[in-house]
């Protein structure tokens, strides 16, 4: 059975491939499997449809068979778990791998979604301003941390693994703020992860359907 | 080989069980697995041998004969994966309770650490008072999609899962805020993680190395 996956009907980030979906298609990419997309809109996420699949109302979700997932994490460690290809066989060398998904979601994006928080949520707020560099410099520590770890490595533990797609796909979140490229060891890093074969995929994927839906606009 | 934890050496929270290494403890006394803990100061969580452990300055790390971990959510799932106990033995309902693991640590604890953001590190900023409502706010929100979800059900996922044991470490967080009050699902649910036994060993094992340490200062 063809997994279907959730995206948004209109991307926010007009095809950049910042939103959550992108991490599942890159490892469903990576691993090889087909799957479909079911596109929802801003309203429709709230509607109880939707949030019987995901409880916060975001997307993407995940569907296969009788199981039906959120949170993108769990959805590239289920696929991991199922598929060689994402994670070590060797069970120590898997845990760390595992490690470094966390890692992204938990220590890294956070301060990231920060920034979002920033300039979008807050960006007419008397205190935007003076805030701002604040908010970055939480970014520069995590960034210096994560450099200093990876140092002349071109993964974070070995080959690639269901961890570098994950910080990967963090990173470039960051990319629209210039921090990134504060730290070449990243921006390189981030590159390697663009110039997979199973990225462009998905990113060419996305991208085609926000050039749908504008075109259709 | 008994397992290695890492404690604050200086609790900041003031023995109540909030540092990430009860989540661990708590993991520990469900599988009934023996364990001792390291307790590092906050200058010795930022040098070189520590960072080795912990490339961003933290704690808990876990250590056991070959494998060393950082990430609370990794240390908790390679437990539950190694041991019966925490994780359901059907593929998909292990893969729905791996999903609260990830909505924990990164749909719900995210908002709850902006509002120590907001509160103590930019609790001098001249923003500090007319902010705090919208970063409280943004907790509401989640507390009350979760709350929905939970309904009258007594855990996440069926039986007691590392699904619960993370979520309820993570609304602890909140409880000095006021906001879990608001929400009396959500404020039961949490009564019920902490009337278990092994949340109760794990409690005092952690209060007493604060106890011991404020004894002897």
């Amino acid at each position: 059975m063809t997994p279907i996956l959730t995206g948004f009907a209109q991307s926010p980030d007009r095809g950049r491939g910042l939103a959550r979906d992108m991490r599942v298609r890159w490892a469903l990419e990576e691993l090889g499997l087909p799957y479909e997309v079911r596109l929802v809109s801003f309203a429709e996420m709230k509607e109880p449809a939707h949030l019987a699949l995901h409880p916060f109302g975001q997307i993407p979700t995940y569907q296969e068979g009788g199981l039906a997932l959120f949170e993108s994490g769990a959805i590239l460690l289920h696929l991991a778990g199922q598929h060689a290809g994402l994670l070590p066989t060797d069970p120590l060398a898997r845990a760390r791998a595992v490690g470094w998904v966390f890692a992204a979601l938990n220590t890294i994006e956070p301060p990231i979604l920060d920034l979002f928080t920033a300039r979008v949520l807050e960006g007419d707020k008397p205190w935007a301003a003076e805030r701002l560099p604040l908010v970055q410099d939480r970014i520069r520590t995590r960034f210096g941390q994560l450099s200093a770890r990876l140092g002349a490595a071109e993964w974070l533990e070995g080959d690639f693994t269901a961890g570098d797609l994950m910080m990967v796909s963090v990173l470039l979140r960051a990319r629209s703020s210039g921090l990134l490229e504060e730290f070449p060891t990243l921006a390189a890093y981030v590159a390697r992860g663009e110039a997979r074969a199973a990225y462009q995929r998905a990113f060419a994927a996305q991208l085609a359907v926000f050039t749908a839906l504008s075109d259709g606009s």
